[in-house]
Parts: C-alpha cells; structure tokens; sequence
C-alpha cells in the first residue's frame, strides 16, 4: 500500500494526505485512514510524547521553537508538533498562525507541523490528534509535541495521550494561575516560567518559590515523579537544555519502574472505555424518542418536579422500546 | 401514604424505613421507595447541605458532633448526619463506629444520624444518598451533613450533591496532603485545621499560611467564593462558630449573586445525565455479545495490536446488530 510505504519512508507529503484523511469529514476518507492506522500501528509507539499547555501569550510557539530546534541540533531528533485547539474553525487551525512564527522549525526538513484539526472531524479532535501521533511515530518522528491553549476541556485530553506534561507559566504578582484552568497544575510534569529574562531575578525566584510550596502541597504521584519547576527564556534559548534534563530524567524513572508502559496501557484502555462510552450516549441521545421527550424532562428536573433518577428511569424506558 | 405523612411529620422510625427501603436490594422496594421519593420532592431543598471530608484520624466524628451540637443549641436547626463510604459492607456502614463515638448528636432529638447505605444497593451508594437528602429535608432536618473518607471517588460524587465543601486537615509538617487524594483540594470551600489545639501555635499558624498560599495559586471558583482556611479544636468545642461565620458567609454570597440556586439546577441535570449514562454503559457491556468478545479485544488494543478507536467500532457494530 503506498500510503504506508510513504509514511515508513518519512515522505512528509504521504504523511500529511493520510493525516487529512483521518480528519476529513467524509466516511470513505475515515475508512482508508482507518485501514491506515491500522497498518502503522506496528511501527508506532515509540517516540516520546509531550504536552505543551499555557495560556495564550505564555510563549508556547516560541517555546516550542526553541526546543525543538535544539532537540533537532544537539540531539539529533526528529520533532512533530500537533495541536488541539476544539474552539479552530474548519478552515485553518490555531497552530497555522503558530507555523508562520516558528520560523526556524518550519524550514527545518527534521521538524513537522500540523495545526489543530478542524472541529467537524469524525469522531472529534481528541480521537484525531491520538491517531496522528501513531502516524507520525511511524513515520520516524521521534519527539511528538502537542500543543494546547490551557483554558478548556482538551488539557484532559492530552493528558491521556502523552507521556510527559509540561505546563509554561509568567512570573505574575500572586494570581498567576489567572485563567488557567481548576486542575491543570496537578497534571503537570514541569512547570516552567517562560519570559525569565523579561522579569526581574528576584520576581522569578519568588514565583519559583510559590510554585514549589503549591505543588510540594500535592500528593505525589503513584509513579513516584515528583514535579519540578523550573524557568527559561525561550526567546533567548535560555534554560531550554534544563527542560530537557527534566524530561529525560522523567523518562529514566518511569521507564525504570515500569510506570511508563503501564501508563501507555492505561491509555489506550482509557479511549477504547471512552470511545464505546462516547458512541452509546451518541445512540441515546439521538434516539428520535428520545429527542422529542428529553426537553420536557429535563425542565422538570431542574424545577424540581421529578427527581434525576425517576426521569433517567422514564427516558430509559422509552428508549428499550 | 402513611410513609409521606409520617415523614413529613418528623417522624424518624417512619423516614429510617423509608430510606431502608431506598437502600434495598430488592426491586419491589426500590419501586416503593421511588413512589416516596416523588412525593416528598415538593417539601424538598430547603436545607443547607454541607460536605465534610478528610482523611481517617483527622477528627471527622469529633468535629461533626460539635458542629451539629453547636448548630442545635445556639440555631434551633435540625441536623441529619449521612456518611458516604464506598467501601462499606452490606453488613453495616462506616458510621456505626462513629455513631456511638457522636455522643451528644446520637441521643440529640434533634439530629438524626444514619450510616453510609451499603454498597449493593441499587444504582450505587451516590444516587441512595441523594436520594436520602430529599427524604431528610421533607423531614424537616435544616443541615444535612454529608461526610467522606476523603480518599476516593466518592468526593466528587459528594461535591455533586453539596452546597458547599469543607475539607478537614491536620497541621503537619510540610506534607498535609499526604493521603488526600489529587483534586479534592480545588473542591473545597473551607480548608479547616483540626485538633488545633493539640500542636503549638506556631505550627498552626504556619500551616494556615501555607494552605492560603496554595488555594491563592488556584483560579477563583465561578461563583465568587474566595475559599477559606481556619483552624479549630473540635474536641473542646473551640473555633466552632468561626466555621459556622464562614459556611453562613458562603450561604449570603452564593444566594444573593444565584449561584446557589444555579448550582441545585446544574447537580440536576449532572445526575440526570450520569444516571442515562451509567444505564447506557451498563446496557452495552452487559450485553451476551459483548461479555464474549471485549476481554480478546481489549487485551489487543492494551498490546498495541489494534488502535482503541477501530477496537471500540468493531464492539459498537456487534451491539448494535
């Protein structure tokens, strides 16, 4: 099949046709890309992938260049930068205004940039973004970097798809966290301030401090990482080797002890459960009964008129009919 | 219905019968308990309905036996304590130890203390919780005291089903969320230091400086709430009405911006939309087809053999043929 010959040979032209098929809309495209993924599948899983999160103006594009330029440089890396972003209309993504600023990245034939796939893909963005990544590790990309704004739904998401998360943070007057979303921090790897140089020392030392005492307040984590914080300038390519020290030593320690297999299991476990979990709610809920009664009920559980549970049941019934 | 008139009379042995029967295993009374549940949602929602959690030693009795003590003498309230535990044996609940450890509330005529429902009850422990609060409030109980172990699931189940969230620790050293599970922190309300009197004050005051620094970090909660830290001695009755202030404070807030009845409507329509998909899940993976082919299949998406998104579509043709 040329697709998969294209994809083992690095083609990034092949690689990016079989990447649109899997997000087209159009269900013969998602069944070649199915057949597709399904042929990469044996040579996918291993690159090491990270999440990259913060909030807008935090630096991920120009963080994300730095790194990846220098993993490319002193590490002889392959780099693929994916993005989720549920909110990218259908013509473009997020990340397209992203490519024209990673000006070196872009160029570099060891780097591959995909922006956000479009929200009306099959099976939504999540599903395509997982599926990308086994493409692209089939194509030889060694380092997968996924991108996201950090203020919705989709840092879960990626959380359940990569096996580092790196969370970029400015150095602020005590409301740091200021639209970042409830829960984030507690998934992070690293947390990094960005813009250290942009700041005064003593300013970036204190929000060290706060961040440590903040996540030293967490309860470790069962694969014995504890989270570490650091600061770079990535407009610099200051700081960026120490990220890399960190996530290399993240590494060591759940390859070591096991947990980063077992983390790899517990995600594919976790979309196969969310997929069937995703399609069985789809089938009630457009179930035509269900469709014409839901309205109704609903107002009268949130008056108060009849209790969840009596209106589950109600709607359940009608449903098995 | 002698249940109805029974309970909306306060009459405990008839409203311990009925959430017996709401408890049961047998679906002969789960229909009757439903019908009891119906007709007292109209004299339902009118309590305060307070979570209280923690890790096992840190004084959850203790401190609720003085909250509801306090809350009788110097309120004129009536208190239902209900206890959520998941790991509850059908023999008995977590509480029965500490009902005879609550002397003052278990003799009190105005409290009613009942165990955490057992673990096989229909539609699981959560839905027989809420479920109970409605059957309290017809009762007449003012505060509804929900309490957890705090070290799983049912937290956020809990959070689902409060007013408010009020998380007890001790002052420890460094480590105070050791045991509490990731998240449960961001739930809270009011973060209160137990047994204050017990370590110097120093250590408290510390302590408290600490949790402050680290809920500072968290974004603000929607609807206003800036979450508090207070310490207090249960055993001898001290900062009680400190907590008291703070739950009354939260109260004024969250009625007077809406997101108090914002918040009743929003847990609404969660267990209405839990419950279908529970039901949902349930139907699938009980189905013969299914049971048959999912451990093959979810052994080959686990191994890599298989993406999750083409396992889950095979599954999901099966169920639907």
């Amino acid at each position: 099949m040329h697709y998969l010959e294209g994809i083992l040979e690095g083609n990034i032209t092949v690689l990016s046709k079989a990447i649109t098929l899997l997000e087209s809309t159009k269900i013969e495209n998602n069944k070649l890309a199915e057949e597709i993924i399904e042929l990469c599948l044996p040579f996918s899983g291993n690159s090491l992938r990270i999440g990259v999160t913060g909030v807008p103006g935090v630096g991920k594009s120009t963080f994300i260049e730095s790194f990846g330029s220098y993993l490319i440089k002193e590490h002889d890396k392959k780099i693929a930068v994916l993005a989720i972003d549920p909110s990218s209309q259908k013509s473009g993504g997020s990340i397209l205004g992203d490519k024209t600023r990673m000006n070196k990245l872009s160029v570099d034939d060891k780097a591959f940039i995909r922006p956000s796939p479009s929200s009306g893909a099959l099976g939504g963005v999540a599903k395509a973004t997982r599926e990308t990544i086994i493409l692209c590790e089939a194509a030889g990309f060694d380092i997968i970097l996924i991108e996201t704004v950090g203020v919705g739904q989709s840092e879960t998401d990626v959380n359940s798809m990569v096996d580092f998360f790196l969370l970029l943070m400015l150095a602020g007057a005590g409301d740091e966290l200021q639209g970042i979303k409830r829960g984030i921090m507690e998934m992070a790897d690293v947390l990094i301030i960005n813009k250290a140089d942009s700041e005064d020392a003593t300013k970036v030392k204190l929000a060290k401090q706060n961040y440590k005492n903040a996540l030293h307040l967490f309860p470790p984590n069962s694969n014995g990482w504890i989270p570490k914080v650091e600061s770079c300038s990535a407009l610099n390519d200051i700081g960026i080797q120490k990220v890399w020290n960190i996530v290399s030593k993240h590494y060591e320690l759940t390859i070591s002890n096991g947990s980063f297999q077992k983390n790899r299991k517990d995600q594919a476990r976790f979309w196969l459960n969310e997929t069937i979990s995703d399609a069985v709610k789809t089938m009630f809920y457009q179930n035509e009964k269900i469709i014409t009664l839901l309205p109704k009920i609903e107002a009268d559980v949130i008056n108060g008129k009849i209790s969840p549970f009596k209106a589950a049941n109600l709607l359940l019934e009608e449903f098995k009919k």
